[in-house]
């Protein structure tokens, strides 16, 4: 059976030139980076070496970047070690309504110890506006996060307008990037935020390997205290082969970032196009322009996200209902909602991201395969009984 | 020249066996454990496995076991995850004056957020009286926090008998195991502790992955804030292969523990033997009988440990002067000073942590190599030539 795997927002594959650069560094450059021995300065060589090349990719400087375990331990770490850096400012935090589940619950976190937060709200295609932005920044406010590119509805924010405001405020702006770096071009420098998120297995690296860039100066305390790993900011022994790995997938994406979009898109939008043409009441979520290039969104009626996204995986599909980091609870997704997607259609959820592997025969094959497990599954529905009885009449 | 690894304590290399168990999900199956597809699917089931293959080593529960990427995030997860979820019960913690780093930075900002500790002293062999445990431990007291082994002079404390105090006053005990778990037999049940820290670069494991038991029932925050993942205490997309690469790593430290503890120990104790038998004023540092099979440590008069450790290394022989997390910040140990060892003599603190590919063969050249160098570099201490002017007096 074909196999078409679409699910980049959960996990990229690895790119092969990424596992070859960490392999070395699973074999006999196995030193602790912090040890000042020969085995250690080799691993030390190659941690600032990766540094240097992820810096490249989103135009920070190298001491600018703080290795993480994941984009959620980046966007923890930048909620948490800002506002509570800043605490002596004040005690209020803005953040959008589509942000991330690991912004959202640092905030709330964050909440147990003294602040308050303001929710921004977007409009139908997912799109905060910055002067809803400039309405909520108070005198006690800290800090703002606004994501950068939804991982569930593929929609790109206005940051650089949003950056605008903030500087003017005098309010450090965070951006969780984990789904847009590497996959558009991201400069923290023309974004003009102080903090920005990033996950290596969105971008052909390994799990388990993130960072925070943090302009220099802006005050940051540590989420993971101790050791005077990454300055003192970021305690506990390097993952030093995916770290490597990081930053070959860096370099990597650096290099072919405009190709890669370039050939996404034109995927994309052959999905984006001719899936309402094969399926009835399916609708394109987030914004059909200002999108990620690999990033198709739909609400289908009639239907449950799951119950597609199973029968698909029986063809050889693999897609998702949403954001992995909350797939198996099976809720209906805050972004959706936020987006005025009423709860029934919001559970119909379906998200196809393509990887850099994808073919024009998989997305046709795609296109062959939905319509008839759609077809089945709406008969099973009792809503879309009525639904066709009611239309009837 | 001959090669000789003697900093396990810094990190062990990997087992070939542990990569190849972690290729395949470098590789083919780059599944999101997260999702719901088959790809997803067979990620969870290997981060099961691999969880399943923890909890064996340690005599825990699967459902006990929270992956981390390091035993520095799992301190810090204990520390701050456990005080904060207690807060109703009191602002007041208790730990013993030899914590690593990320346990006593963990404290501090702890402090920063109301809370207070009490240090629990040791005596010259870095042991923690339990006793002392007792008297320190108050009313609003909500953790206390020992280390089980110290990675920098071996010893290992009474853990059970602090338990069983903690135990009586009502008060969870955290362990901090990461230098112990792998080497020597460590089962949560006997040691009857709450939570216990442990990372798989301590037994042949990846870097990047470690682990936090918790007790069922002890209560818990978040370190990391967000998506479901472990239960919803630590939210990050899994590190998949660093993971299954633990999990295999403790399954064969299970299998081997008794025969690996006693080659190691036969060959530490060739060291701490006959080490004191070439060189003058050379001490052992730590607990003689109680102390890690694999760890030899010294403090060397009239040396500083890091000239001493480059000299080595120039002989292919890899050692540390204490903690990696601290090394490269010079500084004479906490852990030394708080065993009454002065600050000059703390200066001259030499590691020999043996992996378990070290011979005899490697002791005895580390044995011919010592006494020349250790020569040599007294030679240009003035300390060292005013200590023999005086002593030919």
């Amino acid at each position: 059976m074909r196999q078409v795997y679409l699910d980049h927002i959960a996990a990229t594959p690895l790119d092969p030139q990424v596992l070859e650069a960490m392999l070395p560094f699973l074999r006999d450059k196995f030193g602790n980076p912090q040890s000042l021995h020969s085995a250690g300065q080799e691993a030390l060589v190659a941690l600032e070496e990766a540094r240097s090349r992820l810096a490249g990719l989103i135009g920070a400087e190298d001491s600018e970047v703080f290795f993480t375990s994941s984009g959620s331990e980046a966007n923890n770490f930048a909620l948490k070690g800002m506002a509570l850096a800043r605490r002596d400012k004040g005690n209020h935090l803005v953040l959008s309504a589509v942000e991330h589940q690991s912004v959202l619950h640092s905030v709330k976190s964050l909440e147990k110890l003294g602040f308050s937060s303001t929710l921004v709200p977007v409009d139908k295609y997912g799109l905060v506006d910055p002067e809803a932005v400039r309405r909520a920044i108070q005198k006690e406010t800290v800090l703002v996060s606004v994501i950068l590119a939804s991982n569930e509805v593929g929609t790109v924010e206005p940051v650089i307008e949003i950056a605008r405001i903030c500087r003017a405020a005098g309010v450090p702006l965070h951006t969780d990037a984990v789904a847009a770096v590497g996959n558009i071009p991201v400069d923290v420098k023309e974004l003009g935020v102080d903090a920005l998120s990033l996950a290596a297995d969105q971008f052909y690296g390994p799990k388990g390997s993130g960072a925070l860039f943090v302009k220099k100066g802006a005050r940051i305390l540590p989420l993971i205290d101790g050791g005077i790993q990454e300055g003192g900011r970021r305690a506990g022994t390097e993952n030093v082969a995916g770290i490597v790995g990081m930053g070959k997938a860096a370099e990597l994406a650096r290099a072919r970032l405009s190709e890669r979009q370039e050939g996404m898109k034109t995927l994309r939008d052959r999905l984006i196009d001719r899936l309402p043409q094969r399926v009835d009441r399916v609708y394109l979520t987030g914004h059909r322009e200002r999108r990620l290039p690999h990033h198709a969104s739909f609400c289908i009626e009639f239907i449950e996200g799951e119950a597609m996204l199973l029968n698909l995986d029986m063809k050889g599909i693999a897609v998702s209902s949403g954001s992995a980091c909350t797939s198996r609870a099976l809720k209906a997704s805050h972004v959706l909602l936020a987006m005025g997607i009423d709860h029934a259609l919001a559970q119909g959820s379906l998200v196809f991201s393509l990887v850099d592997s994808t073919t024009a025969e998989d997305i046709d094959y795609l296109l062959d395969v939905i319509p008839p497990v759609i077809d089945r599954l709406r008969k099973m529905s009792p809503l879309y009984t009525k639904f066709l009885e009611e239309s009837q009449k």
